[in-house]
């Protein structure tokens, strides 16, 4: 039996316990905790047949008692003496897509973000739509290239205007969006609706996300159904599902919203969270964006996402959008962060505006803790490789 | 054993057999093959395990080779003596959605629905937009709401357009789409492309597809990512997949592409698909568009959906979009048929332009067959139930 030592001040202490998908040399994939700088292995430890499956899906699909139940037991087995055979470090496990994605959409919940965009896309129009304060906004994206953080991500080919027409080849604009996304553990069957109060009843946890998106590919393809191939090739997401209990002490109150919503949009609790996003380009900060300001709570989403019907499922995966706060140090994309591609950032000596081949993004959150710490969601890192052109 | 009787000029002959998966009072959910108005149990006579499934998608992961072997067994199969246990007449058995949905995405291929739908809701622009004619414009839609001819289809209720700002409420304008979807048996990796001539190597076969869709939603939520709960609350495809062999005698050339387009969408087979289908709206047909007029062939959908790299997957459903051919009784979906609403139809005495509750709508098509008769895709229905509002 062993201690699991927890460095003072780390993110990962026993407020957070988040869970992953991992797997050794000498064992499969199976469902662990991380503490500290370990991987915990429920699987051996608690011997719970849904921990020793390859993704978090059927421990979701359990429901909001037994995640309550079982992270109580989860505490208790990681501050006691663990069999020594069970706790890994993490640098020898490796980690995997912790959830199989069901339905994936993608939301646009930050006015600042949506603002920005505006600004540099239609500099002589209104920032944002009509529709924007009526409704979380947001779109379907491609479920089976959702990947876990560490990916390499190739730099997608596509078409891209030119004075000439449209020419086919590499993005030239490659960006990323740092997202938060909720990871839904139980479903809603078609016909029903999820109200904003049922959110924690449904929602197992938060991931962090980087949407990558070529913006040439997206800019010519997406009038007028939305974006595409801009989007499909990648979304990377955390390796550890922070779990919604960890998330308490970051719950806050949203912005107010002006004009009033619609009634079904309308919340008694609080889901504004507290998290601080931060985004490192080869190494160099580049931004960090708080979530707090988001105009749309992901309670909200939901239940937008919901309202029509839709059915929702376990494994379901909805993102805010790129999270942008108010100043020039917190948005959350490159085309925001240059503008454009209007004014380059110093990437350790070198100006950059989109992504080069070989660089690499890798985005942090940490959020207040029940004890007074903050918790972490770990990263959700990726460099990019070098496109593939077709052959002859 | 008993022979199996099929009916002069049924579309369901030996030049069809197309599969579906049922269940019997006696039974659970299982592969068969249609023939005539009855359904051969193949789990009980192949005995191959990927048909005892309650899916597809099993056998659709085993691939062309594959596909096309067993496709000559059943043949023999049901040109022979049968065991009298294996044949059901079509009325004893429920059929369920045949495959498990992947990743949906859903295409705007027709330049008559596309033209038509930009002068009905732009009519002082050019009715198609710049990018229109160089690549399929597509996105992706909600696949866990995907579900088998039959089901009924509650009106959704969302946000629309007032003079007084957005209200909530039952759609009013709830309209169909009259498409062909197809059914992807074996994927491609993440990082890969399938080109055009590898079209037959991946998709296994086509379904009807009928994409319900509430204009008034649409029309208020689409800008800028485009529709999402104007079309996420159910979308309806056929029990029976027509496999891709079938169709051999309905490939035909499609339109003349002006202007030329990039080398990756180029084919050098013909991938058009000469197809009749007819809508009937409360038994009154009111449209019967063909779909051999369709701009961009499917081949040309599925290489353009991976040239980013996105991963294709077993059970990924792309759809065509609304199939509209030039004449006025060619129009694929009630927004054009009514001219946006304007002019209404007579629908067995009661003139009307969007659907009303209780209202059904039948799509069937039909296909040249081997042998010289058609095959048929049997038919994707569905009745309107009345909207669900939410409790106070």
């Amino acid at each position: 039996m062993t201690t699991i030592t927890v460095p003072d001040g780390s993110p990962f202490g026993l407020d957070n316990l988040p869970y992953g998908v991992f797997s050794t040399p000498a064992g499969g994939r199976r469902v662990g905790v991380r503490v500290g700088e370990s991987v915990v292995d429920l699987a051996q430890t608690l011997g719970y047949d849904v921990f020793a499956r390859p993704s978090l899906n059927p421990f979701m699909a359990q429901g909001r008692a037994r995640w309550d139940e079982v992270r109580g037991r989860v505490a208790e087995l990681v501050a006691g003496d663990v069999p020594a055979s069970a706790v890994h470090a993490l640098p020898s496990v490796t980690l995997h897509r912790p959830f199989e994605v069901a339905d994936y959409v993608d939301f646009y919940a930050s006015e600042h973000h949506a603002s920005n965009v505006g600004r540099i896309l239609r500099p002589d129009a209104e920032p944002l739509l009509p529709n924007w304060k009526h409704l979380p906004v947001g779109y379907h994206g491609r479920s089976s290239t959702v990947v876990v953080s560490g990916t390499e991500i190739t730099r997608p080919c596509g078409q891209r205007r030119s004075d000439d027409g449209p020419v086919f080849g590499p993005s030239t604009r490659l960006d990323i969006e740092a997202e938060l996304g909720f990871v839904v553990g139980t479903g809603s069957p078609m016909g029903s609706r999820v109200s904003t109060d049922e959110f924690a009843e449904h929602v197992f946890g938060a991931v962090l996300v980087n949407d990558w998106s070529a913006r040439d590919i997206q800019a010519w393809e997406y009038q007028p159904l939305g974006p595409n191939l801009g989007k499909s090739f990648a979304t990377s997401v955390s390796a550890w599902v922070v779990p919604l209990q960890a998330l308490e002490a970051a719950r806050v109150p949203g912005p107010v919203q002006d004009p009033e919503v619609l009634p079904y949009l309308k919340e008694t609790q609080d889901w504004g969270l507290d998290i601080d996003l931060e985004i490192r380009w080869n190494g160099h900060v580049v931004s960090r964006p708080g979530y707090r300001q988001m105009y749309w709570s992901p309670a909200q989403m939901l239940a937008h996402m919901t309202v029509n019907g839709a059915a929702a499922s376990t494994g379901d995966l909805y993102a805010s959008g790129t999270v942008s706060g108010p100043g020039p140090d917190e948005r959350g994309a490159l085309i925001e962060v240059t503008w454009g591609g209007r004014h380059p950032v110093d990437v350790g000596g070198r100006p950059s505006t989109f992504l080069e081949d070989g660089d690499e993004v890798v985005i942090g959150a940490t959020a207040p803790g029940a004890s007074g710490g903050r918790i972490g969601f770990g990263e959700v890192a990726g460099r990019i490789a070098p496109a593939v052109e077709p052959g002859p």
